[in-house]
């Protein structure tokens, strides 16, 4: 298998590669004045598995540049193509909630079913959607951090208490205080806009007892989190830890939370961001393992030459 | 037929539509900060045919988008959904001119194709690619702006020198000169980049006795049409004139015109500008006639009631 990174994942593709013994061969994405794109692949795909690396934030500008890049690999003769996609965009607009919108994540997941014969995602935002298998009618593997974001808890906040900004954050707040062996409490949201929402007041006595970290699988414009922040602030506790699956931080984001009173704020490396503590590629080797028919180098290419010689 | 309209061709498509007999009603396009959309069709599309009206400059930020009002228009009960795409992207990119290039103008093409049932557009880019049935799987047709263009010079500059300030651009001068019974001359073209070009100094003794009017497909970084408005002046010509089908004007591409020493910029309604001077939409509401299996209001109902009836 050979992987192709889009620039900005050239970083975590190398280091997938690694794990897999395998080797990451970057495409080439131009952007021409109009607004369109050309996307040239790396030569010498004939007869191999590849995989192409993307990170789906600003998926709409994504969108075409990933059905080029894959169907332009099929047509230099690459034999399987997948996704690896550490940040599944769309996700969270799962559902019609009036006449004539959009169910995007549906759309967006047949979309990429499309181009790519199978998906390797981490923690992707299923709220009403509950598996990946109900979107994709490709085999998708959903990474779980949880058990990396419990260790880095462990070693660096042993005293911390969970905090889930709001009721969707529950799965991911739950299962990670479960293994790291910590307590946790989850707020109530009311969202008012795009960039504002309201969340309710803390009520655990544990979190004057510890350092909280607040924790969620997204931020994007960030007003969750930072919602969170001064609730937590309000109600007397130390400075918050924010802890992130994929940081999007769009705009201000992340001065916001700065600005809010947060300690520090760490994320896996999903989205490449100064602030990435948590490297998700051992992870993603070990679905790629799983789920691709051939992981690791010339290995689709031995198979075939077997083949030939039954 | 109802004409369902992107935000920025609400005006052209109120003029199609009034043309049709029919209405227009536009779709909503929110942006979240995350880089997604949300894409919301207009309600009343039980059993209707429908067009959605999108002029694809930028194709890379609408591919998502266009596919999204399409899906929710069918989901919605709407009958046959075509496409008016007035300016129709990516068709320059025709050929692969080295391994692993994305031949981006059939991708895009059979992207479009997935979508919609048949497509209407004005005077293509196309250059190596003969005809629009070669690289669209549906009806697609094609509007020519040459009798407008010719119709304008005639009326406006009844003294015009037309001027091509390439090769490609030799299809459109000619027919256009032809039409307006006027002499025209293409100058040679030898691009460096995406935004640097050179062309040959004119050479017809003509243009010594008119008013040059450089005539172009596209404008998009405007530098070709700078380089030509240089050679002009520079063999001692009047001012010239940009007459443009497509005027895209990416960055500050028309100041850039306009220092260079153009006279005037004329363009057609195909990409709403402040030049916009030629109207499309009788050209368009024709050829909508020509191709839609109900161009009028109510006519997809009707059929389906007198068939119920039969």
């Amino acid at each position: 298998m050979i992987l192709i990174p889009f620039p900005e994942m050239i970083p975590l593709a190398a280091k997938i590669a690694s794990h897999l013994g395998t080797v990451s061969r970057p495409l080439d994405w131009h952007h021409f004045p109009d607004g369109e794109s050309l996307v040239t692949i790396p030569n010498g795909l004939s007869g191999e598995d590849v995989a192409i690396v993307a990170t789906l934030r600003d998926p709409d500008t994504l969108a075409l540049p990933l059905r080029f890049a894959a169907a332009t690999a099929r047509e230099m003769g690459a034999h399987h193509v997948g996704l690896i996609a550490p940040y599944l965009g769309y996700m969270r607009q799962d559902h019609r909630f009036h006449a004539g919108q959009s169910v995007s994540a549906i759309l967006f997941s047949d979309f990429l079913s499309e181009s790519f014969e199978w998906l390797v995602t981490v923690d992707p935002h299923l709220h009403r959607i509950s598996s990946l298998g109900d979107v994709f009618r490709i085999p998708a593997k959903r990474v779980t951090t949880a058990p990396l974001l419990a260790e880095w808890i462990s070693k660096n906040v042993p005293d911390g208490v969970l905090l889930g900004p709001d009721s969707e954050s529950q799965q991911w707040v739950g299962e990670v205080a479960r293994l790291a062996d910590r307590p946790f409490e989850v707020l109530k949201k009311h969202r008012t806009g795009d960039r504002s929402v309201d969340v309710s007041m803390p009520k655990s006595a544990a979190l004057r007892h510890g350092t909280p970290v607040i924790l969620d699988d997204i931020a994007s414009s960030g007003q969750t989190m930072v919602r969170a922040i001064e609730q937590l602030l309000a109600a007397g506790t130390g400075q918050p830890i924010c802890l992130i699956i994929h940081g999007i931080f769009a705009g201000n984001a992340l001065e916001n939370l700065s600005s809010a009173g947060a300690l520090r704020v760490v994320t896996t490396d999903t989205v490449p961001h100064p602030t990435n503590v948590i490297g998700v590629a051992p992870l993603i080797a070990h679905a790629i393992r799983e789920i691709a028919p051939s992981a690791t180098l010339g290995e689709g290419r031995r198979h075939a030459n077997e083949r030939k010689g039954e």
